[in-house]
C-alpha cells in the first residue's frame, strides 16, 4: 500500500496551533459567564466517549486540583439503559462530544436536565444537538477534521477543560500568563519532528505500555488509544496507580513502556522512580514531555516541554501525534482511515452517530 | 516446573460458598444501622485499588440502578500527592482493601473526613488501621487468604457492595430471597468445573478481550486482571462501551472475546448483539454467565446462571475464578505465586503495605 507522506492527519496535527489560538480566544473571555451560570453547583461530573472521555479526565482532575470542586464520570448507561433518576440538583453535567451528535451522550445530557443538574456542552459545532440542548454551549474552533483519529478535535476539547478548571478556579495570573504561551509550545514541538524518529522506530515492534498520573492520565490514556487504533498496535494505556497494582509484572525484556510526565507537580518524583523501576524490569523507556531529568532517566524521549503540570495536556500529546501518524505509515496502514474504524461510533445498535 | 493439583487458590475459591455465607450473616443485619449512619448524604464515592477496585464498580452502579444515589469513584491521588481540600460534606467515601493496610488507601479515608465526609471501610480485617479509622466499619468474613490472587476477599467485597446497595436502596423482598440463594448457585458453579475445560484450552492462546456492562463491567475487568496477573496472557478488559467505541476494530480471528452477562436486566440484548459482531468479526466467543440465549450467541460457555443482574457479579466471575486457576496450571505457572506479584503492594516508594 502506497500512503501519501502528507496525510490529513499530518495537516490536521499540523493546524492544532492556530486552532488552540482560536479556541482560546472564544472562550477564555466567557470565563465570567461561566463562573456565574454554574455557581452554587457542588460536583462537576462529566459524560463522553473514547478521546471525549480522555479530555474529560484531565477536566476532572483540573476541577478537583486547582478548582478545589468534587468532580467524576458518569456512567452513561446508567441514563441510557437503566434510566435511573438520582438527584443531581446540586451537579453540573458536562458532555464532551466533538460532533455533539452522539447519540448516548446527547441523551445522558437530557437525562441529566431531568436530574436535575445544569449541562454544559462542549462539542466543536454550535449547531450540534448536544450544543443547542445545553444550558452552556463551550463550542470549540478545530475547524472541520477529516482523518479518522481525533487530533485538533481533541486538543481543543482540553483547551475547553482548561478554560472550564480555570472558569472555576482561584484567579491566577501566572497560569494565565502561562496559557498564552501554549499555542507557541505547540508550534516549537511540531517545528522538529524528526528528532522523533528513534521513538517512531522503538514503537513498531513488541508490546507498548503508557502510563501517567493525575493531571496527566487522560493524556496517557489518549495515546494509548491512538496507537492502537490508528497503528493496531498491541498497548496498554494504564493509570500509574494501576500499573503499580499488578499489571507491571508483566513488564520486561521487549516492552517499551511511555511514561507522560510534567516538568513540575506532586507526581514529578514519583515518574522517574517509575522509570527508573520500569527500566530495572527490562523495558525499554520513552519520557513523554516532563522534565529534563524525566528525559535522562529514560532510554528515549521526545524532549522534556518547559510546562507547568496544569497546562501540560495541551502539549504533551503534540510529539506523539506527530509519532503515531508516522508509525502508521512506516507500517504501511493509512493513518486518516484506520482499519474498522470511522467517524461513525456506535455503542449501541440504535446508535449510529459521529462521535 | 511441577504445580501441585490442589493450589491454595483453588482451596480459597472452593471456600467461597461459606464465605459469602459468613460474611452475609454478620452484614445483612446491619442494615438497618448503615442506613441510619449514611443518612443525609447526597453522594457515595468509593476508593480502591485493583481486585477492590473492580468490586467497586460493581457497588458503585448497584447505587446508582437499584438505591438512586449518584455514585463515584475517587482518585486517591487527589488526595495522597494534591493534597487537594474538597468540601464532601454531602458524601459518604467508601475504602475498599482486604487487608484495611493499604497506606495509600488510610490516606484517603483519613482526607475525607477531613473533607467532611462520613466514612465506611471495607476490609477483611476488622482491628486494620482502615477498619478501626473509619466511621463504619464493614468487615468482611473470608478468613485468611494465602495465594495472591484475591477471590474469596474478593467475592466477599463484592458481597458488602450488595449489603450496601441494598441497605441504601427501597426494601425488596424478592431480591432478598434471591440474595440467599446465592451461595448455593456458587456451589452449584463449583460442583462441576470439568466442564469448564474447552474454556482452559480456548484461553490458552492469542489474545483474550474481556467485556461487560453496567452491573457486570467490575466483572469483566475483575477477571481481565486475574487472567493478566496470574495467568500472564495478553489480555485487555474493556466496558461495552469503551469496546464499542474504538478497540473494537482490532478484533479479527485469533482473538478469544469473554463476554460476561446477566441472566435479565436493560442490557441483556445489547451483550447478545455485541457476540454476535464479535463473531462476524472472527473472535472466538466465550459467554460467562448470562442467559441460556447468550451461551447461544456464543462459540463457548461457562453456563447460564438463573440470578438476576443485582445479584449476578456474586456468581458469574467465579467459574473463570476456576478457569483462571486451571489455565495457569496447564502453562505451568504457579497461581498461588504469580512472578513478581505478591500480597504486597506498592503504588508509591512510600508506601509499602499488603493490599
Amino acid at each position: 500500500m502506497t500512503v501519501e507522506a502528507t496525510t490529513r492527519m499530518s495537516q490536521e496535527i499540523a493546524e492544532q496551533p492556530d486552532a488552540l489560538r482560536a479556541t482560546f480566544d472564544v472562550l477564555l473571555p466567557r470565563r465570567g459567564e461561566i463562573r456565574e451560570r454554574l455557581a452554587g453547583r457542588r460536583h462537576v461530573l462529566f459524560a463522553a466517549r473514547g478521546s471525549s472521555d480522555n479530555a474529560a479526565i484531565y477536566g476532572r482532575y483540573l476541577l478537583e486540583t486547582h478548582a478545589g470542586i468534587p468532580a467524576g464520570l458518569v456512567s452513561p448507561s446508567v441514563a441510557t439503559h437503566y434510566r435511573s433518576h438520582l438527584d443531581l440538583s446540586d451537579a453540573v453535567v458536562v458532555a464532551v462530544s466533538q460532533s455533539g451528535r452522539t447519540r448516548e451522550i446527547v441523551e445522558t445530557l437530557a437525562w441529566a436536565r431531568d436530574c436535575g443538574a445544569v449541562t454544559v456542552a462542549v462539542s466543536n459545532d454550535e449547531s450540534s444537538d448536544l450544543a443547542t440542548s445545553s444550558d452552556l454551549a463551550l463550542t470549540t474552533v478545530a475547524g472541520t477534521e477529516l482523518a479518522v483519529p481525533a487530533t485538533k478535535s481533541y486538543l481543543t476539547q482540553v483547551a475547553a477543560m482548561t478554560v472550564l478548571g480555570t472558569a472555576l478556579g482561584p484567579d491566577d495570573t501566572a497560569l494565565d500568563v502561562a496559557l498564552a504561551d501554549v499555542p507557541g509550545q505547540v508550534e516549537a514541538v511540531l517545528a522538529d519532528a524528526d528528532r522523533l524518529e528513534p521513538v517512531v522506530a522503538q514503537l513498531a515492534d513488541g508490546l507498548t505500555v503508557v502510563t501517567g498520573r493525575g493531571l496527566l492520565m487522560g493524556t496517557a490514556l489518549e495515546i494509548a488509544l491512538k496507537l492502537e487504533e490508528t497503528c493496531a498496535r498491541p498497548v496498554r494505556g494504564y493509570s500509574y496507580a494501576d500499573l503499580r497494582h499488578g499489571p507491571i509484572s508483566a513488564v520486561q525484556e521487549g516492552v517499551t513502556a511511555v511514561l507522560v510526565g510534567a516538568a513540575d507537580g506532586p507526581l514529578h518524583d514519583a515518574m522517574i522512580e517509575l522509570a527508573d523501576d520500569l527500566r530495572t524490569r527490562g523495558a525499554t523507556t520513552v519520557a513523554v514531555g516532563g522534565s529534563p531529568e524525566l528525559s535522562e532517566a529514560c532510554d528515549l524521549a521526545t524532549g522534556p516541554l518547559a510546562v507547568t503540570e496544569r497546562l501540560a495536556p495541551l502539549v504533551a500529546v503534540v510529539p506523539m501525534q506527530v509519532v503515531i501518524e508516522r508509525l502508521a505509515r512506516r507500517l504501511g496502514l493509512d493513518p486518516d482511515e484506520p482499519a474498522g474504524l470511522s467517524k461513525v461510533t456506535r455503542t449501541d445498535v440504535s446508535t449510529q452517530e459521529e462521535a
